[in-house]
């Protein structure tokens, strides 16, 4: 039996599916209405984003060991990277800085937050790896400082001449892809020991054959593409159906939404006892956002934007990714947790989200 | 013999209660004279603070471990929340703003700074629990974080509308109040191993009779608000008359004044080599601040204030309290200390308090 | 034979002392050439340094411990004393500040970065003592915090009456050289063994006869005295040519001119296994300028200066400072590093070096 329609049959996260034809007849049929468009591609995209999860793993397996683990870190946030390329191919980067800072805040209070908390209900006291888990940190956390500079001390300056801040994103976009580089084969060759073998997400699940697997891959994101320009399009006017700002949309609903997929690897981690696997994949997943994605797509605005983007972001996301770094330095360093920890880390989470969904929406 | 006379005798702090006769005496006489009344009201604070502590604790000691440990918990900062409701109702708000920053401020930098100081002077070098300090850390940065998230990004952002602020401040200050109750549940219930048992101050001595522990926590309120009353009403007149600033006096003058009783408990503790006790004293007021004073006070200034009361600090109360938090978190971390660690507190300290007595008054 | 001239026929470094006689006859010579004498006092101004750093220790070695750890950590970074204080009588106040957040950064970040990469491409992984980095790097931490809190508060509250700035700063400096004076007693005498043995830098060497030892001393004081006046007169015009702007002249050249020697001794440590003495250097270093150089220069500045000098620091100084403070707290926290630990921190270093490059050139 073909093993997608089989995963499809026992994962009812899968049957959502249905949702992708159902937006591509809505989208013709009843254009005009950004509502109902902006959720039926919310539907979709969810389970696209499992299956991509799913198939770049079954790549991965079979590519042995090194390229695998690039792979797999490289298109681990591939959802993330189709959507905000939509976004930036339409000249919304308040909606791609907005997913940016988003995915790491999202990655280090709400999946972390989620983790410890679900963990915490089952188990008394959980532990995990401290030393791998403070070699993440502390790369999670120079690998945002690295990205917030610009912002930080040109805001500071309130000398935000635009050609300065586009030429130190630039700039900065080197350095930060280099600096991706150098952490893959730190992580993957050098000092591959200390990193939580993050990728045997699902273990006892056979992967897919690699023609499958690949095929899955590119159609996948095909159709993820196509989604995300249907969601990006009706995104602002949805918005602002629901009373959302632009803000908490890519913040909140971008990152909750692009990873899912993700989030149901941490949350069965640590379920489990097994919350290196929940570090691993929030910390890792929010330092690639920074060291990857973000100077990616800065690099992409000159090919594929009306105008190149900078790394300039707002005041207030400064502030929260700040914040989400360094609350996970501190609480990651002890190498233990608790329910409690989980709830605090949520709390946080829950007032950025309420402090995004009341400010009102002339930020940037 | 009276448990109360007897008390009073023994301990040479509960005579400054002579000054409370004496207080409204003077108010009767010689109501021009603010400094005065000033000088007198801070007086008569502080030994009705250290009779409401011991009240506090008998009561709790009747009532077993868990309703105890909550009562202890809730009016352990009773005579502070007291100045702060009396101002509020006064209208005075900058005062009770200075009171919550400076409480928080006072709490991790001096009386953690002092207890380190004094016990380093004894003892080469000091160990504490590392395991539960670091707990209780991460509550207090990550209860401050929420605290603080308002006005750092309305503040970054500078669109401060009031309505925005206001609003904000009501969902946050419901939210902290249900993060309170579990981290009651949490301290008291769940994980009470965890904390080191601060409640034992006095061992050795015998709790005084229910009858009189709630008399005494009765009637001592009561005057404590009566002279709050002649301490706010004064406080702007004499601070003026000793070249104060406002901030200075509600940051420095009341979070000392109103903290007196705690900070004996926790330098006795660093002094007989139990800093567990010392460090539990200063995380856990500081923590039961904005966790539970503060929004209190917010939620209430619709009921008794002249108009709602908001969360939003001033930008330099927001500097102390993070510095202050972080500088916590770092030195408690190491679950060691010697004096130097103590001095720098001490230091860090002095300079708030000379930048507030040196700061021109036109803040907030 | 003559102990110098035995070090400077072995020290290749030293063969660079032939630029001070070209320096000073190019400077009757060809006085209108700013950016040759530039240059030729960078090169003249290297080898002098590793001079007095030898004499200094040599003197140290003579007078016993106590006296001499005091001396050595007294005169360590007696070059930046001197360069900062010619820019200090000369009026040069932004290239004063300037070296100030500079080296606490270059020390923080460039030192420490360039060892834990240096050591890390030799050995896998190496480990150093905790316990003494860790209580360095609070050290460390409060200095700095202590030094910016001025900054930090008023540049919130924009209330920057310069008369304010003035007077904490002077109330500052005078509790900063105290705090020194206490780390001195705690660091040499009370706590010494929390300290690493940074003094013995080049074990094996012969310390120099005390007579030689004290005549380089006051000798090379002189000479680098002179140097820096040509350095400080030639950099303005040096660095316009250059296309630099004056905040990175001072922040990166003169930091790294007037920490060369001492660096050498780091890089040689960390390459011999022995992170302890690295990370003691850059620590100590970096705790040095902000405790003891910045509060002597802010108190010359009213004996030699034009006019008073604040601690009123940039706000991207400010930013730059704290966040190599917090990022050497967090490293150093683990007690172990590895080459990619190391890129890291010269990333963060290369980025504000970057940034102050392109930074437009009116910032204060």
């Amino acid at each position: 039996m073909n093993p997608l329609l089989k995963e499809i049959r026992h994962n009812p996260l899968l049957w959502l599916l249905a949702f992708v034809p159902v937006l591509f007849a809505a989208e013709k049929l009843k254009p005009e209405s950004p509502t109902l468009l902006f959720v039926l591609s919310v539907l979709a995209i969810v389970p696209l984003a499992a299956l991509l999860s799913h198939a770049t793993e079954s790549v991965a397996a079979k590519t042995g060991d090194a390229v695998g683990g690039l792979l797999n870190a490289t298109l681990g946030n591939l959802t993330e990277l189709v959507i905000a390329l939509t976004a930036l191919s339409a000249g919304q980067y308040m909606l791609v800085k907005a997913s940016i800072a988003g995915a790491i805040v999202t990655n280090t209070l709400f999946v972390l937050g989620a983790s410890f908390l679900l963990g915490g209900l089952k188990y008394h006291v959980q532990e995990f790896n401290r030393v791998s888990a403070r070699v993440q940190a502390v790369l999670l956390f120079l690998a945002t400082i690295a990205l917030l500079i610009p912002s930080a001390i040109s805001q500071a300056d309130s000398a935000t001449a635009t050609a300065f801040a586009q030429k130190l994103s630039v700039g900065l976009s080197i350095l930060l892809i280099v600096a991706y580089g150098l952490s893959m084969l730190f992580s993957l060759k050098t000092h591959r020991e200390l990193f939580a073998s993050a990728e045997s997400g699902e273990e006892g699940e056979a992967p897919w054959p690699i023609a499958l697997a690949l095929a899955t891959l590119a159609g996948v994101t095909v159709l993820v593409a196509l989604v995300s320009e249907v969601f990006v399009e009706s995104v602002q006017k949805a918005a602002e159906a629901f009373g959302m700002t632009p803000a908490f949309v890519g913040f909140i609903v971008v990152a909750l939404v692009g990873g899912a997929a993700e989030m149901g690897s941490a949350f069965s981690g640590a379920r489990k006892n097994r919350l290196d696997l929940s570090v691993g994949i929030a910390l890792g997943s929010a330092s690639q956002i920074a060291l990857f994605v973000a100077p990616v797509l800065v690099l992409l605005s000159y090919v594929i934007g009306p105008a190149p983007m900078s790394l300039q972001f707002w005041p207030g996301a400064v502030v929260m990714i700040l914040i989400a770094t360094m609350t996970t330095a501190l609480v990651t360093n002890s190498g233990r947790s608790a329910w409690f920890v989980g709830v605090l880390l949520l709390m946080v989470y829950l007032i950025f989200a309420m402090t995004l969904y009341l400010l009102p929406p002339r930020v940037q």
